[in-house]
């Protein structure tokens, strides 16, 4: 009796354990694991960066004004807002889970974060400023070569390094701990009978064909608009703009759901304002299939359990520009 | 022998107590106190409002913008951006130790922080947005009623209650624990000599007259110019235009020495680019004195000492909008 209740005991632990591992092994989903920090101070250089307006030619805008880490890393606005105040082409992407893309912007035109952390500083659109000048701007204050040499070993300033910081900070934001990843790390409790349904949903109507990996995106490129054409005034081309091939007009990166509900609206030009559109919307044209009222509720409610823990730290406090410090020139 | 020492003991410490106390006591400056927060649950919906840019038409800008907490309270640039990228008429005002104005604004036209938080949301040429619209914004987020509830005892949203808890936050935005504050709390190693010499100077010379107080400065109006006039392009009338009064034209409140080395650049058109510039030119207007390079430099050296503990909390995460909240008009 003694043995037969260790027995059952063990069996049901196994049993247990199984079921915990085989949810997650079976799933195109996988849970977000929380950051590894190997240089603790290159990413402290890195946050003050992030949030440094003097990377931009008028000193107002920062990489934080469009990828906000109050509001799920984005600007939750269509299209972002640049230079004196011109209107960008696309929606700005989040940042948030972006170490996990397969290649940074929408049609994957640099290949990392620290390629993609050198564009906007750069782009007359955007923050307006040339790599030269925001590394004059940064080599002009002490305590920020003090804090290159925390980082990198000497307190040489260049946008090779400023890029590495950036990019060291920005693989910091996951968001682990999501409901879903509860879920799927065995607490069957952590999902509602609507959230599982449209999971279910998810997988058996081919979203997750593309939406898949721990990001639930950002693996691959994908046509948008593969049964029906997405009707559009965007004059964005997606990666044909980086390969030149006409096959590749409309296909861009497919990007990530992992706290989708923080990053609207949604799609490359904006124009799905809430996550019930952009279902309805992306089941027609990616899967020739139409959603209705309880299906489109039951996806949407799953997509809410993507949103993971936030951002947890403290707002940086950047070093003061002096008397030699170049001027912003913002009008 | 004995109870000589005893004496002398005794008699070296009400010494050095009354020496520690009289050196505040008689001096024009006295420390910064530590912030006392009454609401807590207040102050933290409040700093919400103050990083949330859906209080503005465009969805793009904050308080946080102009006011910014990671650069001394302020933009660092000579007048501010607004909507549309709109040219401001005047510096923005650091809102650190912006508790201890006598009154709100450049011209004094708000009594207090609560009255001065209104004015921007709804100014055509900042965030350009309506105390109606922004409240529409809130009431529909059911995370920041329940903030509310919390705040003030019901979920209800009006402008009274944002600009209440707007104010709260500021009021916990007091920079306690500057080097100079140390020296009058009795650490003589606090400053050096030349920052001595320039405190010296700061009183002897009368800047002292204007500039005194925990806050050095905010506790009077006073004209700009008054042994020269001031040269500028600038078109701001100050208390004029709340008085309507002549006597009133280029009468301004005397702004805060606080945080200075931060807070640049100077002057209500933001003209002078350096604490050099700013001192030279106060020097001579407001006190017809010239002073040489050794003077400027001391008093500058001196007005670095007042930098105290910047803001230390965690960047606050928004709720996000839902499908009935109304949409940010960036363009």
């Amino acid at each position: 009796m003694k043995i037969g209740t260790l027995l059952a005991t063990s069996l049901l632990s196994i049993s247990t354990a199984v079921t915990s591992i085989s949810v997650s092994a079976n799933e195109p989903i996988q849970p977000i694991k929380a950051a590894t920090i190997k240089n603790a101070e290159m990413v402290e250089l890195g946050k003050m960066l992030f949030f440094d307006p003097r990377l931009s030619k008028s000193g107002f805008i920062s990489c934080n004004s469009c990828h906000n880490l109050s509001m799920g890393g984005t600007d939750n606005i269509p299209t972002s807002i640049g230079h004196a105040w011109q209107q960008g082409p696309i929606n700005a992407p989040t940042v948030l889970n972006a170490s996990m893309n397969l290649a940074q912007f929408w049609d994957g035109r640099a290949k990392d974060l620290k390629e993609q952390a050198g564009g906007p500083i750069a782009n007359p659109g955007e923050m307006a400023s040339t790599h030269k000048a925001a590394v004059e701007v940064l080599q002009s204050i002490p305590q920020y070569r003090t804090y290159f040499q925390h980082a990198f070993g000497s307190d040489q300033v260049d946008i090779d390094r400023v890029t590495t910081a950036i990019a060291a900070f920005e693989e910091t934001l996951v968001t682990p701990g999501s409901r879903f990843d509860k879920w799927l790390e065995g607490d069957k409790k952590a999902l509602n009978q609507q959230e599982l349904d449209g999971y279910e949903l998810f997988k058996s109507s081919g979203c997750s064909g593309c939406h898949n990996g721990p990001a639930v995106g950002g693996t691959l490129y994908q046509k948008f608009g593969i049964y029906h054409p997405y009707q559009t005034t965007s004059k964005v081309e997606g990666r044909k703009a980086v390969t030149g091939k006409n096959t590749d007009l409309n296909v861009f990166k497919v990007p990530t759901l992992r706290n989708i509900e923080l990053t609207y609206p949604y799609f490359h030009d904006g124009a799905a304002a809430t996550l019930e559109d952009a279902v309805k919307t992306m089941g027609k044209l990616q899967l020739d299939r139409d959603f209705d009222k309880k299906e489109t509720d039951s996806i949407v409610a799953f997509l809410k359990t993507l949103t993971g823990e936030q951002p947890n730290f403290k707002l940086p406090i950047l070093p003061p520009s002096n008397n030699s410090t170049p001027k912003p020139a913002p009008f």
